[in-house]
């Protein structure tokens, strides 16, 4: 890495692409940029552009790779891996999406809203809801994240089971190449088998491939009928039998289906404001059910209602509450949204964003969990999360202790040591260390060691195919030797 | 093009990698394997090997590369674009998978199969029935073709509304690269974010990135509810706004909305046996309605009578049938499954395969027939399709004449004539020329007129990056200068 960065005359030419009243230079300003969510990166850069065009961003990319400057895209600077931070100790420019955040089109007959890359998800869910449709991607940061940065990532969320992830939400794409040149995919279209798929090459590459100026989404109809309910369990083995139940009952309708512990429910209920436990008795585990319908309210009422007739008959379920308002059903869908902040003030936490075929579940549940509490007795595993994708948040607070501030900087020091052994169990279940997250730096080397070479070799034979001057996002993904 | 082809030493070596009962190589037993169904293409091969195994497949691609000899991978052959129809006068080695046919293992909990790339569709489908399971993918013809060649076209079909393109319906891969490594992506998540979407990139790449020699793919809940309803229409328009009216009463439940005209009705009742109108009086245009459900039979039925009823006081539906017996949905699809065969005896059809954004299809409509008869008087328009998807099967039948087999092949010959003026429609509407077919050789120049030299170029460096040697399906889809 060139420590010695780009020289001041190179920086101009860069900031005159953008003019001068878009660009980040002083430290203090560019400070929030250099860091992502949970503190576990910091990086450094001398500039960052903010690009009010597909052509400045082509400019910029141009500049960059006729002189090995390298270029790190960000859009909300929500990613939970590295991947939208610049290298610590290195010179990246940062290449901000925020001024392009128009909503260009939507078209509610053909289903379709067609986005800049930043325009931000909240916006996006809105512009869909005015003609009275659905984006169904729903994240806890939708209030800041952005779709180029979702796209890029490939964001899962709390809809994936019924929607897909972003992937299935995207049609087309307009992506500035390492190069500077503009691939123009802005296709509207459901069905269209003319060539390579490179689409979903750049949705998912972290922006090391490209950076994605705008999309063509997918609208839904707004669901007519919607419930949740919220069931106390004995085990996620039962969660599981619960789940087949409620997907064979409901099919296409079932559009939540989220496993809580006990411990979360407790975390929840003493540290977020206006939570509390709806049953009167504890139960050692939870699921969330959310059920949508396009026919009536009626259906998804009685839906709900068989479903847990049906978990009661089969002695699957211990207690039950149905949401009564929709107040209620947001009160619901607020402890399970409010899990991981509620985990904050109870010291460090070592996080996992792992998948598992959803048949493998409750094995992977319990040999996680005595694996991690054999490795650190006291420990306290708060996993929860999208049961029905197979996708858990296995999240680890730290072990209660007389001194909890003076305790987490060595729990956390063994981040690594503990994603190694629940990462082991996930990789021998056939899963995946990264559900919806992605790479970025945290698993980058992670990656290299648990995919084959042949594997590792055709990613680098794409980043080098899409981006031979190697200034895209560097570090991140995928390394070139 | 090296029309010397490979010597006799060399097939030898190739011929000993699957044993001498696995390879034909007596120009009787080659033939079937070189024309594809519509005789458009109709190539020369010196051999066919049948691989038992994915390393025997690895083994002959290792020589291929190592010997420069080019290799077609064939499963059924039911191709449309001649992608699976060795080069004409060339001596393309063939490789079919259809000794491995094999169902590896399902899995009903994880709602997953896992097939090799030579399995019969059909008998994936009955598989997943025999689990109570759905396996959506679903094709005219579904007997013979096999999922790595559905695969490698993502093929469409008749249940797209609801379930997806064959690409919806895959998680995980199997795929020999030119080089004869074998890359396992037999992944069963519904969730991974680790790296670069390969198996996208594979699926649709029409056999010229690799074999896909096994493939992970998605099962569904069994629809409880089933009805199917024909309605008589006025127009295309009148079909679109039945359509939108659909997609909101129905959402995900609507598993099927198809545009038929006049004239097709004509073919069906005249040439399939069986096959009467069950409409009284004739309409200009037909939409069959399919609604699954998920919850009761009774849901379906209550769906399509609200639906008619809508349509009826909207004066959007002239008359209407519902389906009255498991016999009678059948009758209804068979009509629709048999519009393709009922043309052949009305002399030539010159076929496209395109889509355009679902909102488009009445303007799409009525210039490419206004544009078709401007060119060719007399021309039959039999235009019919999966206007939920946006895919027409734009189909024009020969004027009828005094000799009508006299005058098929100068209507063939007019076929890239027609191909222009009604791609060039598609084009400027936003569409596709390639919905669900393909590219293959068929449309490969026209790929390549119609694309941006960007994308193409972009394509060229993934073609080169995953086959150095050139040998895997050249002459598809793209070509290396």
């Amino acid at each position: 890495m060139d420590i010695s960065g780009p020289n001041p005359e190179l920086l101009d030419r860069f900031a005159a692409i953008v003019g001068k009243n878009h660009v980040l230079r002083d430290a203090n300003d560019l400070a929030p940029h250099l860091v992502e969510g949970r503190g576990l990166y910091k990086g450094s850069s001398p500039m960052l552009l903010k690009p009010g065009s597909v052509e400045e961003v082509s400019a910029i990319l141009k500049l960059a790779s006729e002189t090995g400057t390298p270029i790190v895209p960000q859009t909300g600077n929500t990613g939970l891996v590295g991947g939208q931070t610049p290298r610590t100790g290195g010179s990246d420019l940062i290449v901000s999406l925020e001024r392009m955040n128009r909503i260009r089109d939507v078209d509610p007959v053909a289903n379709v809203l067609v986005a800049d890359g930043g325009a931000i998800l909240a916006d996006v869910q809105k512009a869909a809801e005015a003609v009275d449709r659905l984006f169904p991607l729903s994240l806890g940061s939708e209030g800041s994240c952005r779709i180029g940065g979702n796209l890029s990532t490939n964001a899962g969320g709390t809809a994936v089971l019924a929607y897909g992830n972003t992937r299935q939400l995207c049609l087309g794409l307009e992506v500035v190449l390492p190069t500077g040149e503009i691939w123009d995919g802005l296709r509207r279209l459901k069905k269209d088998n003319t060539g390579y798929d490179l689409r979903d090459l750049f949705i998912g590459a972290e922006g090391t491939l490209g950076i994605i100026t705008g999309a063509v989404l997918k609208l839904f109809p707004q669901p007519v009928g919607h419930q949740v309910a919220l069931a106390g369990l004995n085990s996620p083995a039962d969660a599981l039998k619960l789940f087949e139940r409620a997907s064979n009952l409901c099919g296409t309708a079932l559009t939540g289906f989220e496993l809580m512990p006990r411990i979360g429910i407790e975390f929840v209920a003493r540290h977020i404001e206006g939570v509390r436990d709806p049953l009167s008795e504890p139960h050692p585990w939870y699921a969330l059910i959310d059920i949508s319908t396009s026919d009536s309210a009626e259906t998804a009422n009685s839906m709900v209602q068989s479903l847990l007739e049906q978990g009661f008959e089969a002695g699957l379920i211990r207690d039950a509450v149905i949401a009564s308002s929709v107040a209620q059903q947001k009160a619901l869908w607020h402890m399970r949204e409010s899990m991981s902040d509620a985990q904050k003030p109870e010291g460090g936490s070592i996080k996992h964003d792992v998948s598992v075929p959803v048949s493998k579940i409750p094995s992977f549940m319990a040999e996680a969990e005595q694996a991690v509490l054999a490795a650190m007795p006291g420990a306290r595993v708060c996993a929860f999360g999208h049961l029905g994708d197979g996708n858990i948040h296995y999240n680890i607070s730290q072990p209660t202790s007389a001194d909890m501030a003076a305790d987490k900087a060595a729990f956390i020091g063994r981040w690594r040591e503990i994603n190694a052994i629940v990462h082991g169990i996930v990789l021998a279940a056939g899963g995946s260390i990264s559900a919806e997250h992605g790479i970025g730096q945290l698993k980058r080397d992670e990656l290299a060691h648990i995919r084959s070479p042949i594997e590792m070799d055709l990613m680098r034979r794409i980043k080098q195919a899409f981006d031979p001057a190697g200034i895209m996002n560097p570090g991140k993904v995928v390394i070139i030797p």
